[in-house]
C-alpha cells in the first residue's frame, strides 16, 4: 500500500490539518477494543490496530465532517467505527486468504489461531455497531449496515470469482466496491451526513469515495505486476501465483488467442504453475498493452473522485482530499 | 437439543398461536438471505436456514411483543434479525469447533469451505443490522448490538477459559451468559421493548430470556453427560472428549483431592485421554455430586425464569412461556 509510504505528502497532510480529531480517535479505539472479561480480545486487537496502518478510512470520514463545518463529537465515533468495520474485515480477510503477514508483522491468525481472528473480527463488528448507535442518527446506520453487507457480498463473490476465466471487468468491478470501495465511499458520506449537509453535497463526498476507492484498489493491482518490490512491501506477481484474477490479467484474458487461454486455464483455472510461468504471463500482459490499460482506468477513476469534489464546499482540506486520488495514481507513473 | 424434540409441547403450542408471524419471519429471512451478485450466500444459508432448527430464539421476540398488545410490522424485522445473528454465530462457531454436523446436516464448512462460513457469517450479521435499522429504534439498536459484543466476548472467553483448569462458575456464567443467554434475553427484551411496554415489563421480560438461557445450556451441558444419546442427538462424554469444561466438570473440580486434581489436569488440560478415561471421569462426578448440583443449578434458574414472567402482562402466549421454562428441564428428569 503506497498510502503507507513515508513520502505520501497530501496524507502526510491531512494527518496534520486532523491531528487532534485523530488523537480523539485513536483513544476511542484504545477504550472500546478493550474486554472486561475476555483479555485475548485487546491482545488481538491491539497487535492489529497498534500496528498502525494509515487511518485512510477514518481520515475519510474526519475530513469530510470538517469540510462540512461540523463542530460535533460524532464524526470521531463514526471515525472509530469504520476503523473497527476495517480491522474487523482484515482479521476475517487473514483467516480466508491464509495470509502470513498483516501491516508488516505477522498475521493475527499465525500468532494467535484461526478462532481468534474470527470471533475477535465478530467481536469488533459488534463494537462497530454500538459506536455509530451512540450517534443516535438512524440515516447513518442505515448507509454503514449496508455497506458492511456490500463488503461481505464482495467479499464471498471473489471467492468464486477470483479463479474463473469467465470473471469479467463488471464482475471485478462489484468485487472491488465491495472489498475497497464500499468502505472509502461510506466513510466520505457519513462524514457529510453527520454535518447535515446537503444531499448534493453528501452525494458528491459519496461518489469521491467511491471513486477514490476503486482507482486505490486498481493502481494495487496494476503494482501487483509491475511495482518495485521494496516500495510496495509485496512481491511482483503475488496474485499470480495466488491465481487471482485482477483487471490486468482479465484484460489479457479478452483478447486471448485459443493458445494463450491455454495457458490461462492451466495456471489460474487449474492452478498448474511451472518456472517461466509468471514471465510468460508478464509477456501476455506487455503483449495486450493490459497493464497499460488497467492504468488507464486508474487514472480515469481518480480523475472522477476529482470531478466529484467540485460540488463539495470550498475548504483546505478539500485540496488535501483532491491531492490523495492524484497520490494514489501517481505511483503509477 | 430438546427443544428439537417432537415432544416439545410447549414449544409446538407456542408455534400454532404464533404461526402468522412465523410464516412472515421466515418469508422475510429467505427474503433478505438473498444476493443478487454472490449465489454462493443463499446456497450457505439456505443449507442451514431451511435445515430449521426449532426458531426458538425468533419465537421469544414474536411471543414477548404479542403479549404486550404490539400490533404493528416491526417484531417480525426483530424475529428475523434474531434468527440472522444466531444463524451466524452458528457458521462461524462451526469454524470455531471444527463441527463436522450441524442441525443434523453436514456443517457448512466442510460442504463448501471455512472461508464461505466465515463471510457468509459477516453478510448475515450484517443483514441483520440492516433489518433492525429499518425498525427506526436506536433503543432496539443499542440492546441488539450490545448483545452481538457479549456473544462474540462470550465466545473469545470460551476459546481460552474451556482447557484451563482454574475456569470457576462465574467464568462459566460468563461463558455462558454469552453463548446463549444475551440472545434469549435480548431477544424477549426487544419484544417488550417495541411494543412499548412499561420499562419494569422489558426488564422482567429480559430477566426471564436470561434465565431460560442459563438453565437451557446448563440443562444441555449436564445432557452431554447424562442424556440418552439417541434422544439428545450426541454422544455421551463429547464435552469430555472435546476437552470443555463445562458446569459438571467445574464442580467436580473443585471438589478433587490431589490425585484427582492430576486426573483432570491430564485430560483436560494436556488433552492426553486414553481408554477408561471417561468411565473414571463420569465416576467422579458421581462421587461428588457433579451432575445433581448441575441439575439443581438449572432447575433454580429455570425457576427465577418462571418467576420473572409473574410482572409481565397476564396473557396465554405468557403460560406458553412459563411452560416452556418448564420443559427445558423436564428433560433432567
Amino acid at each position: 500500500m503506497s498510502l503507507d509510504d513515508p513520502s505520501a505528502k497530501p496524507h502526510d497532510r491531512l494527518q496534520l490539518a486532523l491531528s487532534d480529531d485523530l488523537s480523539a480517535v485513536n483513544s476511542l479505539i484504545s477504550d472500546r477494543m478493550a474486554s472486561e472479561h475476555a483479555p485475548r480480545i485487546p491482545e488481538v486487537t491491539r497487535h492489529l490496530v497498534e500496528a498502525g496502518g494509515k487511518r485512510v478510512r477514518p481520515m475519510l470520514t474526519l475530513a469530510a465532517a470538517r469540510i462540512c463545518g461540523y463542530e460535533g463529537p460524532y464524526h470521531v465515533h463514526l471515525a472509530a467505527t469504520v476503523e473497527f468495520i476495517h480491522t474487523a474485515t482484515l482479521l476475517h480477510d487473514d483467516v480466508v486468504d491464509e495470509s502470513a503477514q498483516r501491516r508488516g508483522r505477522p498475521a493475527a491468525n499465525l500468532l494467535w489461531d484461526n478462532k481468534s481472528s474470527v470471533l475477535v473480527g465478530d467481536y469488533l463488528f459488534a463494537r462497530s455497531f454500538q459506536l455509530m448507535t451512540e450517534t443516535g442518527r438512524l440515516d447513518v446506520l442505515r448507509v454503514l449496515s449496508d455497506a458492511a453487507a456490500t463488503i461481505a457480498e464482495g467479499e464471498v463473490l471473489q471467492l468464486t470469482a477470483a479463479q474463473d476465466l469467465g470473471t469479467n471487468e463488471d464482475i471485478y468491478l462489484q468485487v472491488v466496491r465491495g472489498k475497497t470501495a464500499a468502505l472509502f465511499s461510506a466513510a466520505t458520506q457519513v462524514g457529510g451526513m453527520i454535518a447535515d449537509a446537503d444531499e448534493q453535497v453528501v452525494n458528491s463526498l459519496f461518489a469521491y469515495g467511491d471513486a477514490l476507492g476503486v482507482s486505490f484498489q486498481i493502481a494495487d493491482d496494476v503494482l501487483d505486476y509491475a511495482g518495485v518490490a521494496t516500495q510496495t512491501g509485496k512481491n511482483i506477481g503475488d496474485d499470480f501465483r495466488e491465481r487471482k484474477l485482477t483487471l490486468p490479467l482479465i484484460k489479457a484474458v479478452a483478447k486471448a488467442d485459443a493458445q494463450e487461454r491455454v495457458f490461462w486455464m492451466r495456471v489460474i483455472e487449474k492452478g498448474d504453475q511451472r518456472d517461466g510461468d509468471l514471465e510468460h504471463a508478464l509477456a501476455l500482459l506487455d503483449k495486450h498493452y493490459a497493464l497499460s490499460a488497467a492504468r488507464t482506468d486508474a487514472l480515469e477513476w481518480s480523475e472522477r473522485a476529482k470531478q466529484a469534489l467540485a460540488s463539495v464546499p470550498d475548504h483546505p482540506i478539500r485540496d488535501m482530499l483532491r491531492d490523495l486520488a492524484d497520490y494514489v495514481v501517481a505511483r503509477l507513473n
